[in-house]
């Protein structure tokens, strides 16, 4: 009977997950009016960040523990929308693309179709980004964008070994083996794609803790709401385009 | 009006093909029964074979013509079961999968997991599998895998694209921008999409037309019921294993 909740415990710790994305994008613009008018310390940003820092941890922590028990929805999460699913990156976004986004936001990126947009766009404090800084964000996205694909090639090969799997199961059921191999199989591929998972998510969380560590309080705040700003436009866009082709 | 069967005509396009797989492998069995006790004609096989190219070129076909209207279901669609979908590769089955499947039966891959199930298990004419044949199949399999990967590196490259082009989107929204702009731009990011979807199917349908000219007709219908055999029980097992974890 426990495992009959699975599926909305998941989704309910994801809507949990998506309200506070909200309220800290709140928290965020809050504290960069304040900021603005002078009226907030690099000490106060600074425990800002921590707490959300903190706040995504305590999320992958939570989301390791259920992977556990059933990973599978975690590739393709009906929680989602079909835009979001459709590019998401082992159970979430490439950890890449939180480098992007300082490119993007500081208009480095030479062959970015972002280049016409950002003209005359305000990009607070990332615009006075200085050249060690980049050259450090630099060195950060080569070593994320191995460890990458690393992962990548860790998830192609599990899902080919998994053909075996079940493969070796209807070979024993022809032989009139049971299905308790079948399920032993498949729990076995679970813990494995699980453990990815997990590396994935502190992959997330490490490369994030580099651009903080990079990035001046100020830059790190107008960094952080920039890329909660994009994650709720994906979610709004991907539920008006499900809507638009009539799925719910 | 019309867009809002879009999910509905998507699911039931599915539901229809796995319905056929079924009577597919219906039709297989009995052929082979047939055949082993020389009932059956090599042109009798052929035709049989040749009718099940030709319905999975039809599936290709509309799905195609369905995902260029919406492509974004079709990367974790919601008609397959969780564990179909955490094994999907561009909306289906990895090319090289088929190939796999022949080492498998014919008891030629060393280090699987398979070799002590398939031990004592009948595994057709894939047992009588000639040296000429595997040389064919082993340079086949070189070929599938590589335009696995290069299809794989096109999506990982748009998949870090449509975080320019959101991100575009929201600039142009802070400086007053409107909403068509990411309407476009998430068009353009489907088609895009749906053109690797077709490019991906076509590398099955190679693949599999390339497998039936390596084999003999009696080899292929053991071949195409060891799959679709494979096919239904994955749906099998993800069912049992979604209701195991409350999901339906």
């Amino acid at each position: 009977m426990a495992k009959t909740s699975d599926q909305t415990k998941e989704a309910c710790v994801y809507e949990q997950w998506m309200n506070l994305q909200q309220q800290e994008l709140s928290e965020l613009n809050q504290a960069i009016a304040l900021n603005a008018n002078g009226c907030t310390t690099n000490t106060e940003l600074s425990q800002l960040i921590d707490k959300i820092l903190s706040h995504f941890q305590d999320y992958t922590q939570k989301r390791t523990l259920m992977a556990q028990i059933d990973i599978s929805p975690y590739f393709a999460p009906t929680w989602c929308t079909s835009l979001e699913r459709s590019v998401l990156w082992i159970g979430g976004c490439r950890p890449s693309s939180y480098v992007r986004l300082i490119y993007a936001l500081c208009g480095e990126e030479i062959e970015s179709h972002l280049s016409e947009f950002l003209r005359g766009v305000r990009i607070g404090n990332l615009g006075e980004i200085s050249g060690t800084q980049i050259s450090m964000v630099d060195e950060l996205q080569r070593k994320t964008i191995k460890e990458e694909r690393k992962l990548s090639e860790r998830i192609a090969s599990l899902q080919e070994d998994v053909l075996d799997h079940p493969l070796a199961s209807i070979a024993v059921k022809s032989s009139g083996g049971g299905g308790s191999t079948v399920e032993e199989a498949l729990d076995e591929h679970g813990r494995a794609m699980a453990e990815i998972l997990k590396e994935a998510d502190e992959l997330r969380m490490d490369t994030l803790r580099e651009i903080i560590r990079i990035l001046t309080p100020q830059q790190a705040v107008d960094f952080l709401a920039a890329g909660k700003k994009l994650r709720l436009c994906m979610q709004d866009w991907g539920k008006k385009r499900d809507l638009d082709h009539g799925r719910n």
